[in-house]
């Protein structure tokens, strides 16, 4: 089974000094309970909702080939969120607009899970999250898709902050944090559903 | 620093239960070193260098932002050298043609380098694979880019050989193949004169 995580600079491990990143944790647990997986990672650092949207119809494709059995896993909204020279990177509004499209993209071509932001050090940031990725859950229920909300987990895991403050950006975790962020992906039914 | 490694199945690492792959290892060492660099992983099964000539000027530029420095390795070839229906995949000209309009697409944008296909178990095979990274080294010489062959070298690497038989395809290896394969792109001077 091919997997392809689609997503930001979280997705994509950045502070993760083992280059795993949540995606590659998944995947090696995966493989060693006997079902090796091939992972596919297209975060892309400082990415937002729009930008994804519009590569993902192009990116998908050559990685999802109708003879193999696919998922794609959705992870982003941290960008969205941000506030950059004094305005939000991508609108609510907006933001819910793009998951939307993208989700209508990606399913049509095989089975979505949506793994929800997680949270950030500075608190009026991570209200902003919160708020989003509040939006995003109550999206995905309307779309049929399993969401995971992320935010507020991993806000009460000293695990995912310890690690968020010792990178030192404030939005990137290292290993350990990585690590906690895989955990509960993989306790997730959603995930494990794919597999049985 | 951002690094895209673009390539077949044997870029992606299919067949390392650690799921770090090649590029995972150089990047993870570079860290350990104290030069942590951002990786894009652009492998995808089964690709020939048609298929990566075909999406490449679609999947860098998000990658490759220009206020990043940025750098491209290429790795392809041992899906151009397989035989399928009777016939090769891509016939030796066309890889040329290929590798040479990927590399001009890559080189305006950035520093690349070439990591030459690895070798396979099967005899047949493995001689067309040494053939075709003898006329990608030639190419490539012309262009003026650094081309790392690994096809011979590998080939005296029982650590290869041994895990490309233990994976049992005959030409993914599990994770000390990669590690061997990552220790010898470390090791290029080319690669290290990136980080200096």
């Amino acid at each position: 089974m091919r997997i392809v995580f689609v997503g930001d600079s979280l997705t994509v491990g950045v502070g993760d000094e083992t280059y795993l990143g949540w995606p590659g944790r998944l995947c090696a647990a995966s493989s060693a309970a006997g079902l090796p997986l091939t992972l596919y990672n297209l975060g892309v650092r400082s990415e937002t909702s729009r930008h994804i949207k519009n590569r993902l119809g192009r990116e998908l494709p050559p990685r999802l080939l109708p003879r193999d059995e696919a998922r794609v896993v959705l992870s982003f909204g941290v960008n969205d969120a941000k506030i950059e020279n004094g305005r939000r990177k991508v609108e609510l509004a907006e933001s819910v607009d793009n998951l939307f499209e993208i989700v209508s993209k990606t399913s049509s071509l095989c089975p979505t899970l949506m793994v929800g932001p997680p949270p950030v050090l500075d608190d009026a940031y991570r209200a902003r999250i919160e708020e989003l990725s509040d939006v995003f859950a109550g999206s995905c229920a309307e779309m049929g898709l399993p969401y995971l909300d992320m935010c507020r987990p991993l806000c009460r895991q000293s695990a995912y902050l310890d690690s968020l403050a010792a990178v030192g950006d404030g939005y990137h975790p290292g290993a350990a944090g990585y690590a906690a962020f895989a955990a509960r992906v993989g306790e997730w039914e959603a995930w494990q559903g794919w597999f049985v």
